[in-house]
């Protein structure tokens, strides 16, 4: 059996008002330990293990019964049949693809996190897009990162947005929220991690630090940039040069930058 | 006189119905050839000679008189005041700023854009973010990029989503729609700009390429990558190098680390 049988088609329906719940609220998502992730691609790099609830359309059903089952093999999970109107009211999407996954969350510890065999961390600093944020996990997975620190004041990972951003790179790049960034610094810089923060007052550029030890980037808010006192805790400044009459980076588009170089100093 | 002293307190009035307009039709900008501005940053950077018409809350003219005064000045404009509430209901963002411009558009023809110093130029091909492509126009600029030609179905920079991700770039960098890119490939290959796309069959590493020659970098949609037809033009498959599972960057990522490495090699 792939599905219960039974389709849902009412939004008054206690299970689908509990979807549009968790889309919605953060608080109810970290209660449950759980995240929500659509469309046919988050979904087929599902790790199984982590599936809990599968919820599909009609359509979808339909369409898709092998792909369903291939993901399905060996959970022991039935997908829960939703009519096409009632998936799209608790979609998240304009233009959704017709299934749901309910995902336990995978939670690291900082130690956890500290103990990879050669560390390349991120630290996102009160980061506050969502789609930065998601877009920062792909970029880090690409670049070779093997662990994300976010202050515990930056956007939720679990937020739809994010997950979607991420393309997947969420179920495999470790992270964790710390509340004192100030505090994890110390803890990086005892551990003899070089830390680096791009910022307008770096003497060096970018280019011309070591990046083949142990290293960390610390990426501060899209608009306030790395608050004072995380930025102080910084090993070293490094500067991005910008030509023309920009500033600075957007938070992702810096990020990118940062890692893919250190990713090139790293293969030679 | 700073402004014309009467305060527009409902959102029937025409002028307030033609802003909303304008934040939502592509057609109706386009047909005026202007595009909306909002935001402090945004309003500051301005070419003044570019601005038609500067729209402020009440709020604002009490608290910015004398930034509004700064742009203002030699410009012949008078501000027109509009209700918080009005202001509101014209602006596209969730926090606004309370001030807004009429800006005329800056043209430029292929030709134009061919005849820079230093060839540097980036062709988006169908890309359908406009956060995307407003990002992508501000790393271009901090990466010294001359030019960016857009494939005509990409997203509109004139959007008001994309317009704010420029942070004021999109006043700087010069751009053009084009029907055709394979043709305009074929342009760029015959004046001797080395074409470069990002592509899983590329054959050296981005980093291995030489970019201090006039060159160019394809940029593919989010979903499905380089029309065929665009990436059989390209003179040059380069690959980024990728670990995890990741198959591919975000577009405006992707980007940021292709220019910032053509930046990078210009430098030396």
């Amino acid at each position: 059996m792939m599905s219960t049988g039974i389709m849902i088609t009412s939004t008054a329906n206690v299970k689908v008002k509990r979807l549009a719940a968790l889309q919605k609220k953060k608080r109810l998502r970290k209660e449950e330990g759980v995240f929500l992730v659509e469309g046919i691609r988050m979904f087929r790099e599902v790790p199984p293990k982590r599936v809990s609830e599968i919820y599909v359309s009609e359509a979808f059903y339909k369409k898709e019964r092998d792909t369903l089952k291939k993901v399905l093999e060996g959970t022991g999970i039935e997908a829960e049949l939703l009519s096409d109107q009632v998936f799209d009211y608790v979609s998240d999407t304009k233009t959704p693809q017709g299934v749901l996954c309910v995902v336990k969350r995978k939670e690291y510890t900082l130690e956890e996190i500290l103990r990879c065999g050669s560390p390349f961390f991120l630290v996102l600093d009160n980061l506050q897009d969502p789609g930065n944020v998601g877009t920062i996990i792909r970029t880090a997975e690409g670049a070779g990162v093997t662990g994300i620190i976010l202050s515990a004041d930056s956007a939720d990972v679990y937020n739809p947005k994010t997950i979607r951003s991420t393309m997947g790179s969420v179920y495999r790049v470790p992270f964790c929220y710390e509340e004192n960034i100030p505090d994890v610094m110390d803890v990086l810089n005892g551990a003899g991690v070089h830390t680096f923060a791009a910022h307008l007052d770096g003497k060096c550029d970018y280019d011309e630090a070591d990046y083949r030890h142990p290293c960390a980037f610390l990426i501060g808010n899209e608009g306030s940039g790395l608050r004072k006192e995380v930025a102080e805790k910084a090993g070293e400044y490094v500067r991005i040069p910008m030509l023309g009459h920009v500033e600075s980076l957007n938070a992702a588009a810096a990020a990118a930058v940062l890692m893919f170089e250190a990713a090139r100093q790293r293969r030679k």
